[in-house]
């Protein structure tokens, strides 16, 4: 299957184990998604674009930026704010000499919103994720996805 | 933050962990969607479709039984079989007494596209995930992402 001398396929070990880990982070996502939206009102992804937002200078990016900063899914950044400005928990700026660049801006109710869904999603993130490994493993898997994300 | 006694925070160790497994997963989604969608027809999302319903029984599944199968969004699953649909590489079939059950079938054409996209994507997969770790880290990655998928 694989071109000679360029690539190989994986070993059914070596796929198992990809597998495992696209089918770990699908389920922390749906686990942590489904514990958010019944107490909180935003989704994960949502969530995930207020964090982003709270945690860069002056509380605001360029929607590229944004996309690049997310760590779920960057192809409905632009939906995500859409409907977070509608709900008040973002702002939509304009800058630039001729006024053409926009940036997503936090306001205070979605600051607010973060910080109460927060509560929740890292209690999750604990019981679910933190929870499932002693310490040094939880270490070496940090460090392995960190040598992967680089 | 954490209600005492029913859930706690993760420490600041334990959120980087958390963090870079979100990025690594990010990363590799992306650069595997990037290399698919130079060469292929199809999106990582519709090729995770296309395996789930080559590998089922009689290549086909009903939506629901799909939306749980597919390793990366439930959410976009009907949009990607409208599309996959169109292209002629799934179709959909009535069954049932009254023909109300749906299921998505691979076709003959979406098994050739998927044999020929499987290619980049496998090598993609050796690539960018299992050559980052030695044998042991792999296994070890795999063991603990099992767990956490159960």
């Amino acid at each position: 299957m694989a071109e000679p001398g360029v690539t190989r396929s994986p070993t059914t070990t070596e796929l198992d184990a990809w597998r495992s880990f696209l089918r770990a982070h699908a389920r922390m996502v749906r686990v942590l998604e489904t514990e958010l939206v019944a107490e909180h009102p935003i989704t994960l992804g949502a969530y995930d674009v207020l964090v982003q937002l709270a945690e860069a200078p002056d509380r605001r990016l360029r929607m590229a930026e944004l996309a690049d900063a997310v760590l779920l899914s960057r192809s409905g950044v632009t939906r995500l704010v859409d409907r977070l400005e509608v709900a008040g928990m973002v702002t939509r700026e304009r800058f630039g000499g001729d006024g053409r660049g926009v940036v997503a801006v936090i306001t205070t109710k979605g600051i607010d919103t973060l910080r109460a869904a927060s509560r929740t999603h890292l209690a999750g993130v604990v019981r679910h994720f933190v929870d499932h490994m002693d310490p040094d493993e939880l270490a070496s898997l940090g460090a392995m996805c960190a040598r992967l994300a680089e």
